[in-house]
């Protein structure tokens, strides 16, 4: 593989002073399993993030904080309605159905973002017992696609979910990209526009392991000591969890990062949207950018930078950047990716 | 809390050389979720250690290697033959049970070991579908109370097993400390020995994260990404797990490391022991003393050094000791021990 | 409610011989569970029905044999690939991924039956283990409307399972229904097809709780007792259940009943066919009929007699026959129907 | 078989009352599924008989009954407190653990008993996150091994319960033997005593599949029409579950059944207590008699009239006498068993 990689913002490491953290975390002794003077001070990041009630529970990886969310806030007759993109429907072997015994309404839409009349009409169907009885929306900021939900959105769909007695989790894999964006806080896409329980992840963006669980609603934060641990997600030196938080919410360091992968993908589809054969296919609100491209380049272009395809049929490539992707590599892979395409247009 | 803590192995850091190694990986693009040099890297030394048909996959955590190992091996009406005192059964809140669906049929140990005639009793019940049909011996080494079964015993005990139908699981938390104190290669007291599959861990002995499972019995490895993924184990940055391996596994850190552990374990007994009122319960043949003191002595030497009650009842104290744990540290314990058991004796 | 209903077949009775033959089974103590005269005897009824291989294993409801009978053949990374019309998808609670934790991969189809090619076109995608591994084609017979597919047709999705290592369940809730229509025996599209697990039920065809998983593959027939057992499907007194197979399996009474309701339902569709703004949506193959009608007629002709809209949006509604339902319910409500069609089409 | 077995009261059939009122209820359509007149009948009499906030669900075994009830008022980091011989632990083919995915946390009893201050001391443990957190106490009545609790015992548990912040759980496979032992309505002995939720049953009394949900504690009364369905336990044709309650709450069937069997047991004891060799383990407080024998004449005994072994170890056999088991039967069986008695210590 080339140096870096436009395939996934997992493929990058970890950002430096992240790791310096670390180092910095590992000195004596200190109690496992979160009962340690790093994991205190990350809550109480947390909780500047995102407000007072705000409640921390660091896990080892993104499956684990959203399906054990999910876990936390429903019972298995229940059904989760979610897009049809959502990573937790697409990218996770089932892990959200089996953990939780629920089914996944999913709801088709154009740009990964769920509406509020999509859950009013997921909802109009038949409530018998013969059916899983809805209890959770669930979307993610940014979506799968990089797009993103205005905080008024996200409001709306909280509101929508509330009034039908249902609750609202937020898949907040890329959240830092989406806040960078928006250029809002945190708080504002989250506990302030009614988000119950979030996911919230920075792994994709320069932590080597940087996934939690955020439990904004207070009410629900009862028994996720206990639901963390049966579900397989409680790191024992988690001191080393936490010290990447601490790092990542310190001097903006979660905004630098993605200010600059978004930056980067924005530079990406700007320097190709107007090469023959090319459509961007959503607006580039985050860190990757979807582009149609002729098939017959995919193999080709692959060899120069590795990425994946998103859609084999249309032929929708996905290209993502990271905190550490830098203009130089943008740059030649937007040259080698327009050069391609002018060829293939003289060609055919 | 002090400085150094005899609470638990997991209170410990990381070693610096697998932190070394975690930030040598720290460089460039790699494919995330295994397909990386490092983790390639990685698979061979386990195959090194035991054996060419050893799979190995990293997991994030003690409990999922645990729990994933006998998912992998079980059907949901299946049961799980272990010693009461096994892990599985008591300090991972009825995970194994959970995510299996199986049943625990525990037996009492004098000591942690499990017996081959305690297995053939146990499969001596009625075994009609009214009770769950038992399909794995678990055992761990070292136990749960420190000590360790030998090559012939854990092969009397795979021999079982078989004959009855049954698989052989290791609960391999601290396997290095029981390879360091019988001078035996990891393969001799697994692969050599007819376990079957082992949760494989170093986090007790130097690592941040370092779980795995390894499938000895190549028959069993059909599924294990699946299983691994849909349960919640996977780590998108895997290079920074398999890294802690490489260190681990380089230039026999894991031996050095346990050695240590277990002779300041040793060091701790030796001072001890002749101390008024002090009972050393079980052989300390790995990095834990187990030592029935006087009940009232129990908090005031918890302020001098950190540690846990084994058995409240009995007054059995567990003190465990780290692959930093320095013999100044031992010797303050120590000291601290018996002259707060000489002052309770004539008090008394 | 009126008499009778055309809600549902099970809204329906015993047929008298089969409670006859429950009352015959009254008699004196036998041996719970299955070890009973009567089921031995059932069980030899279904190797003439269905070849000498078949294992019967009476359960206690459609659910419960659905269930349990893709829970025998999967492990839960696996994914089943069905219509979305499928029972297991719509009615079940989730029960199939709850118990199973698979997931459910649907197809859309016209007519409630899965083609071959859908079911290579699901396998198509990625199949890595961030996605359920496909290991079951699930089929109904009848379908949920009422189609049936030819023997030739499970002939070819069982060649296309087995032929990407998958295999196939039928629901067999209706398949009286389907081989009274198809004129075959119940043998020519189960086991002669290649289905290798069935669903066997006969409660929507005279019987009370006729409910039973048949393993027709007997590759697959090792452990299903003690999956029965733990999925709460094991009747105690199960005597009770199996005298009613044996009453439907004797002078084929199975076929006698379900070549009636078939009859009853052919009759219904002639009848209204014609009337103004009906629009029978699928063929009568079985003993439901599924009309497109005038909405505003839908609570109206409900009074007259009970009946479901199976789908809200399009206005179609479901009228189900059932063994006991007469030839002049039939024709009351058809002119009831014919009536308020008439009425409405003046009126508007 | 002989014609009588003293194997079980599920050896029994269906008492011929139970079994006209099914027939009597076999005429017409109604709605499936519980909307029945039938099972609004069942409804009020149930509410008679355990107090009008009595929920009544019927399922369709005892397992599920178990189960489902425990299901309803767990979350699957609970666990679950029972004496070792409650038949949730020992012939549910660990059900409870699947379908809940919690712990039972077991407690030895010298007559199947549970005592306040076991549930003390259960609790007395370590409760963090590493362990299940303690939620049920299960108890049976009539016990496994036929003794009967006493109101007031019921109430000390489910005060104990209580104020620790847990529900009580009785399995009442055989609480018509209890309560005919007692001499105490069905009230006295739940609602009353404070017990929350009740498998009710009579399968074992006369009935043919006679198994119920009683939700007890109004407050855990939401969501279970969603527990039973998904639970696989909600029979389609309920009326004939609803009609067996019916005959059996009628004209105090259920009382008169349930005392013959233990006026047989009662007899069967006294005529065997003193034969040479017998020793009767525990008081026969319902209808049961287990007895300690010689255990060369097991097999033997059990060529006249079929029993199970109790305990193969201590050589207990278990006697059970149902609503049918005639005077004559037992003393013929009395007769049989003193005279082996008798024949055994002479050559002995």
């Amino acid at each position: 593989m080339a140096e870096i990689s436009f395939g996934s913002d997992n493929h990058s490491g970890i950002h430096p002073k992240i790791l310096e953290m670390m180092a910095a975390a590992n000195t004596g002794h200190v109690t496992a399993y979160g009962n340690d003077p790093y994991t205190e001070k990350a809550k109480k990041l947390i909780r500047k993030h995102f407000g007072g009630q705000a409640a921390f529970y660091p896990v080892v990886n993104g499956t684990g904080a959203n399906v054990l969310s999910l876990k936390a806030i429903t019972a298995s007759h229940n059904s989760i309605i979610c897009p049809g993109s959502a990573h937790i429907n697409t990218d996770e072997c089932g892990a959200p159905e089996q953990h939780t015994g629920c089914k996944l309404e999913t709801v088709e839409t154009t740009d990964g973002k769920l509406r509020p009349e999509q859950i009013e009409q997921a909802l109009s169907g038949r409530h018998d017992e013969h059916h899983n009885r809805p209890r959770v929306v669930s979307i993610t900021q940014a979506t799968e696609v990089g797009t993103c939900y205005r905080a008024e959105e996200i409001r709306e769909l909280a509101d929508t979910a509330h009034k039908n007695g249902l609750l609202l989790h937020m898949d907040g894999a890329r959240i830092a990209n989406a806040a960078a964006f928006l250029k809002v806080s945190f708080r504002e896409i989250t506990t302030d526009a009614g988000v119950d329980i979030l996911s919230f992840g920075g792994t994709k963006n320069g932590m080597m392991m940087g996934e939690s669980i955020i439990i904004l609603n207070p009410g629900l934060d009862k028994e996720m000591k206990f639901i963390r641990k049966q579900g397989m997600q409680l790191a024992s030196k988690m001191r080393f969890l936490s010290a990447q938080f601490l790092a990542y919410l310190t001097d903006d360091l979660w905004l630098e990062n993605a200010r600059h992968a978004n930056k980067m993908a924005r530079l990406l589809a700007e320097k190709v949207q107007n090469a023959p054969g090319i459509r961007i296919e959503w607006p580039v609100e985050s860190n990757g950018v979807f582009a149609r491209i002729p098939k017959p380049l995919i193999p080709k272009l692959q060899e120069v930078f590795f990425f994946y395809i998103w859609n084999e049929e249309k032929g929708i490539a996905r290209w993502m950047c990271s905190f550490d992707t830098k203009e130089s590599h943008v740059l030649a892979f937007a040259k080698a990716i327009r050069s391609a395409c002018e060829t293939y247009q003289k060609e055919n």
